[in-house]
């Protein structure tokens, strides 16, 4: 018997060999081996299963949680699986799980912040999850200002132990994951007090609850903060909140590798250099970037499959009405986030190369391309987490009513992504961050110190500021290098208008937080540069495969000229392109828009997610949709019965006009 | 003692007399006083209490919510409340039930497309509440398109019944609120058939369940579709699914007011006109548009408040930190919602209006502004919804991290107001309705038939398409005048730039569909217009209460300008404005910012929301946020234990090393 497929004539249709795009969206022929099998094992383990997880309340749900890492870090040992296929195992699990922070967290920060010693110390009893980690870093009153943490660590001497303490309300860790109920340590940050002197925030290791019965240690209060966001999402998680009331801990739990306190309290820097903490923050927010691309291509595989199922209006002479995705209104709305999905994974793959040359320059002690390498991945993360928030919403809208049932999995994906918005970096915070790179770049413009890497564009900012844009037809926008240079000089501009503005002010800093809404603007405008421009030499690169690259170049294509079309404004008003030209650019967007639509449904099989990772039953890779809904509606609670728990005292009453005697 | 006020210092810097803007938002002084008094009613009643929602299960709050719904109807009988108290009495226990589908669909269906026998019949017993009806519309497979419904109602001589049957899965119908549990009758939309004759869509009187035992009549299948978006949101009311299995209704419960079938199976028409049924839409919509200022209001209540509270970085010398509120990048993301909550206040208002306008008409006989009514209303609905979910999750964003908890409130908005962007008319097909009514009124320009109402300003298309802005320097800006000139010229070029486009189209309705995502913009373009045409008319009258006007004022420039900002692309492109007079408009609103930000709170305030409705421990009214925080968070149910459920099945084998042994 034949499988059901009700894509199959979409499937059919595709102008490329969807095999090697699989590949080149997994970044290698390993890495697509490894997730397609991993993906599959977990998809095919009933303790995995996740169709249920909005219904549980959240006591059942984190006990859940609790009992899918269990069992993962079981299969995990049983078949001896490398770290890496740990990792995607845990990715597939798809639940946010205390694992999260021991493995991403509090295991780097030892790796990263603690000397040898304090490495073979605590990272065996770590790798054997003999003890379970967190990160205690935000407080209830302190999130971006790290610098403003009141938790306070105080040397002892007498007894060469730290101790402890929050001093206020505010200062409760509040947010950590798995700090709630899971952990047994955490790296603590706080700020460092010896002999009466402030040393600013260092980070400890803190047992937090006993290894015998997991009760909390004297002198800890340790718990849950609550629901959030969604049913399921992040509720599986225990994001916690931590009170510590003077607890000691020796000495030589202050992570030491750049800055100790010594027996006699006296505090002072190794010859490690400080800004080996920059280079965890790239490899953090390369992470993030490349999470963005899952969760964005997650929402775009649905979407696009359910706008292929999906039909309304123009039935003609009573045939079928016309599939969704055939409307321009919806190719227009859900095509640039298809195109965004695969400009993301590849910007995210080429910051993984980025972190990997800052890492080798660092232990050469070359610090010339930290900053900016900074800057572009604060940017980057911004950029990315903003546009994925936002669209996995527009998928969701793009299902028309459908998308708002939780079985849709659009709600549940929305409510567990949108933290990446706030975490790790406000998205504002860093774009400002970025911006006052762009204006030291500006202002060094004709000086010695050239502008490096991404923002090498700036050394030819004469040229970009009176260039002109010379496309005269449609086609025109197709050249990379016309696309290239449009943005180049739209960022230029931007970034030259705001240093002219800002020049104007006698205090720089009044003029930086008074323009810095423009200045935000600049940098988005640097960031989408950039994301372009890896698209555009991603695809200079050899890609096999039948129709492979072709599909990339017309996605890459899309990717530009929608950004260009939402941001018209910045690339007419700044003079880089006539309004005519924008026409132009909107008419070849529309054209592309027609040569997306019959490679629509293989462009999102080629992100091989297994039905159990989509978790959606409009997504379903099959097309199956309207028995599944019908079938998954009779799951819910509610219908357990058919008179619903209440009907006696709450509606009979009305019906019987008993209120008023009624005990309610 | 004292009352707690950690907002009292920015109350004391309100440059306006708050206890009269608190009677412009409400409309009237007796508007104001019902709200406040209802209001006040259900925040005392504990009955009513809803800070633990999100923590129910989905049978507990389904209960929870026949409760508050028999307990409100209680309330309303006993304390003999108006039709309007009852109906802002629903609205502040704010939480979706049944009754709301009664009262708002279930009863005006009857009463707009009931003869005066039935209304005479079924009224009375609906009023009573000794019936629930909710409406049965939308299918499985069947939203947007109503023509396109497979219900089918056939009517048997024999017998003088009409046989109600559900012939394909996809004829389910799907969605309709109160149809899953409560409803004991429906209005259900199918396709009549007589005599082997389709005769389109029509509306049937069913009923469904018995009134003994509240058990489904034969031939009927009904329950709930499942979990939606969000914890509490609306998985408090029971959306339907329902089935027929050859149902039969006598005659008389088709719905006969403008189509009748005779007993010998006649199907005729009355002389009542068809195009009532847009009357019933305007009023529909214009609620939409008021609904859509109260969701935004709160959010943007909440998160002034909070960014008043919230301090982070710029602490000097050890001071506190700088209230995230005195942020440029906070300012030019809150202040721009601010305005729009007052902007859809008043245009909502203004269709309240145009409402009883048209409804006048009708009776008259008098068509002619129906049309551009219909498409007037179909705009604003649509623009409204949209901005307003965006801005509820922007507002989140704003909250930072702490906007992510449930106990912010913002999160279960978000999801109980989405949905407002796909019902009642999906916000993209409503656009692209617009956008046909202007193409209309381009090509009709020069001939006899002269553009009214809201597309009035098209009549001065010619003038429109070559004028140009006279803005020097910032403070043109404010000049009423020059922003509606800029606005109705954007609007004009837009729409006569489509209609020249789709001219070039052999075949107009392949055009249409080909353009149909520029079309889109054009009708955002005029609908943006009538919200700025509005407000600024609104200003034009009198308006008592010190510098209440002034508010005002400065609001309406606000919208206007962020506006215009947003879309700089639109402007720019078609020359309404040169890009100098756009960098002129920015300066300006940095400026206005400046002005709104001593009367922030004041201007949240006036909303007059209780802290039982707005229901976030960010948004309080006094401020109070991290103690309350701290304190909600320990109610949750995973604090019950200090050790978690699970930790000896789950965490303890893993900390011990017995995963191996462990039956997991």
């Amino acid at each position: 018997m034949e499988a059901l497929d009700y894509h199959a004539g979409e499937r059919s249709k595709a102008e490329f060999d969807v095999e090697e795009m699989k590949i080149v969206w997994a970044g290698s022929r390993h890495a697509y081996e490894i997730s397609d099998r991993i993906a599959r094992l977990v998809a095919s383990d009933p303790v995995f299963r996740k169709d249920n997880r909005t219904m549980l309340s959240r006591k059942d749900l984190f006990k859940d949680t609790l009992k899918k890492a269990a069992h993962a870090w079981k299969r995990i040992i049983e078949l001896r699986l490398s770290e890496e296929e740990a990792s995607r195992m845990r990715f597939f699990v798809d639940q946010p799980a205390f694992t999260d922070l021991h493995w991403g967290m509090f295991i780097p920060a030892i790796k990263g912040q603690g000397t040898e010693e304090q490495q073979q110390k605590w990272l065996p009893v770590a790798y054997k999850m003999q003890i379970i980690g967190c990160y205690a870093q935000t407080e209830l009153g302190h999130g971006s200002n790290v610098q403003g943490l009141e938790t306070t660590a105080t040397f002892d001497p007498q007894t060469d132990e730290f101790v402890i303490h929050s001093p206020t309300l505010t200062s409760s860790k509040w947010w950590p994951g798995g700090l709630g109920k899971a952990s047994t340590h955490a790296v603590v940050y706080a700020r460092l007090i010896t002999d009466g002197q402030d040393h600013g925030v260092h980070g400890f290791i803190v047992q937090l609850r006993s290894l015998d019965d997991h009760l909390p240690l004297p002198g800890i209060t340790v718990g849950d903060i609550g629901m959030k966001f969604g049913s399921g999402a992040y509720n599986s998680m225990d994001n916690g909140v931590l009170r510590f009331d003077h607890v000691r801990i020796p000495r030589d739990q202050m992570l030491m590798r750049v800055s100790q306190v010594t027996r006699e309290g006296k505090y002072m820097h190794s010859d490690v250099p400080r800004q080996l903490v920059y280079g965890t923050m790239v490899y953090v927010r390369q992470q993030i970037v490349l999470d963005a691309s899952c969760a964005l291509s997650r929402a775009v595989c649905i979407a696009t499959r359910y706008s292929a199922v999906r039909r309304q209006f123009g039935s003609q002479n009573g045939g079928p009405e016309t599939q969704v995705i055939n409307y321009k209104t919806q190719q227009s709305r859900l095509f640039p986030l298809l195109a965004s999905a695969y400009a993301f994974r590849f910007v995210g793959e080429w910051l993984n190369w980025l972190y990997t040359d800052v890492t080798q320059r660092l232990q050469a002690n070359d610090f010339s391309t930290l900053s900016e390498a900074h800057a572009c991945t604060a940017g980057l993360k911004s950029l990315t987490t903003t546009a994925t928030a936002d669209a996995i919403e527009e998928c969701r809208k793009l299902c028309g009513g459908h998308g708002y049932l939780s079985s849709s999995g659009l709600p549940e994906l929305f409510a567990v992504y949108v933290p990446a918005c706030t975490y790790e970096g406000d998205n504002i915070v860093l774009l400002l961050q970025v911006a006052r790179f762009l204006m030291k770049t500006v202002a060094q413009l004709g000086s010695e110190k050239k502008p490096v890497g991404t923002t090498a564009y700036m050394g030819r900012a004469e040229y970009l500021m009176q260039c002109h844009c010379d496309v005269q037809r449609a086609e025109d926008w197709l050249k990379p290098s016309v696309i290239v240079e449009a943005f180049e000089a739209r960022a230029a501009r931007m970034s030259v208008a705001c240093a002219k503005s800002l020049s104007k002010f006698s205090n720089p800093e009044e003029g930086f937080a008074e323009l810095s809404a423009d200045l935000v603007e600049a940098a988005v405008a640097h960031c989408q540069l950039i994301v372009v421009s890896k698209f555009i030499e991603k695809l200079q690169r050899d890609i096999p495969g039948k129709g492979v690259k072709r599909q990339m170049e017309i996605l890459c294509n899309v990717y530009a000229l929608s950004i260009l079309h939402k941001h018209l404004g910045d690339f007419v008003s700044t003079g880089c392109i006539t309004p005519k030209q924008g026409a132009l650019a909107n008419e070849q967007l529309r054209l592309l828009y027609t040569q997306v639509r019959p490679n629509a449904i293989a462009l999102v099989d080629a992100f091989n997610y297994t039905d159990h990772y989509l978790s959606s039953v409009l997504g379903r890779y099959d097309g199956n949709v309207y028995a599944k809904l019908y079938e998954e509606a009779w799951k819910d609670p509610l219908n357990d019965t058919v008179v619903p728990d209440g009907y006696h005292e709450y509606i009979r009453p009305i019906l019987k006009q008993q209120l008023r005697t009624a005990r309610l």
